[in-house]
């Protein structure tokens, strides 16, 4: 059974952050997939770099139990799905301070490590749409920085980026329409995992 | 008496960015400059964006006071210091946190709002040689980042990106020369706000 694992960051689990995420939850569930979940905020992740967990470049020292704890947890993953609001065209410090503190030296990277899974999806709400992204070239920096900085730096060259614009407005102003569509977009991106 | 303000993030007050800080807040009094920091590891800043601090859209209702405080204390300044390695061509989490949010709809953009200085220079410390940066264009997309997606979108059009590259290896292993080099290279930011 193949096993998919969901990273995902927002302060609100009414947000539509965590509606994408719970829909995509339920879809992979109904294709097969087996799925497991790191709500950063709900799971009091501290995103703070403490000098404990610097990336240690001789690989003298051990990282922290948490650190260590997490980095296991994604060994036998077969796909990341990593679900944020873009804030500032990056991503909320939460989700920051987990790749800062998670993805370090001698476990995702450096020595012939890697992150232990086939592949990485990002999902990124993004409040703009997609024609601001495309004018000003953000989008596309986005994915280089997701795809090739972070996943193909830590040994994962599957990786894609899917954005979902026009997504402020979410608490009953919008009409449903326009987040149902969003929905679909986003177990699109379930069902080619699943195959 | 021009006022410069630092805002600046790192694990440990004996790393290189503490020294760079240090070395740039010595060099702007010589200069007559008025300085003043914000220390985000030491003042114990919370970079978890909670429901409370999210955006007003609308703005109706008022940020914590924790945010208002941050915000109100840079009017007055001249200039904005912001120090910090750079970690996956980015900031570390906690000044992500602080841009998430203190620089927000209502105070530092939206409806006639800027951010209340004349001017920012983000002093970006890298691991990696210019060369590095030059080739993958990360160095390139980050100015863009920090000068008009976060300094212009903010009101502040005087915006510069100083990057001090090979910076690893701080505590001893590397010789003097080359660090007081970089010393010099930030020195002369100072010495270009001073005037």
């Amino acid at each position: 059974m193949k096993k998919v694992h969901f990273i995902w960051a927002h302060p609100r689990t009414d947000s539509l952050t965590a509606h994408v995420v719970e829909t995509m939850k339920v879809h992979a569930q109904a294709k097969g997939l087996m799925v497991s979940e790191l709500d950063l905020y709900r799971s009091n992740f501290d995103p703070l770099m403490h000098e404990v967990d610097e990336p240690k470049w001789d690989n003298t020292y051990p990282y922290t139990d948490e650190v260590l704890n997490l980095f296991n947890s994604l060994k036998g993953i077969d796909t990341l799905f990593i679900v944020f609001p873009i804030w500032w065209y990056s991503f909320p410090a939460i989700l920051k301070g987990y790749i800062d503190r998670v993805w370090t030296n001698g476990l995702a990277y450096g020595k012939g490590n890697k992150l232990p899974v086939n592949k990485i999806r990002w999902i990124g709400l993004a409040g703009e749409l997609k024609q601001a992204y495309d004018e000003k070239g953000n989008g596309e920096y986005m994915e280089y920085l997701m795809n090739k900085s972070l996943a193909e730096y830590c040994g994962v060259n599957n990786s894609k980026v899917e954005f979902l614009y026009d997504t402020i407005g979410f608490e009953g102003e919008r009409d449903a329409a326009h987040y149902e569509k969003l929905f679909v977009q986003a177990n699109r991106v379930v069902e080619e995992i699943a195959g």
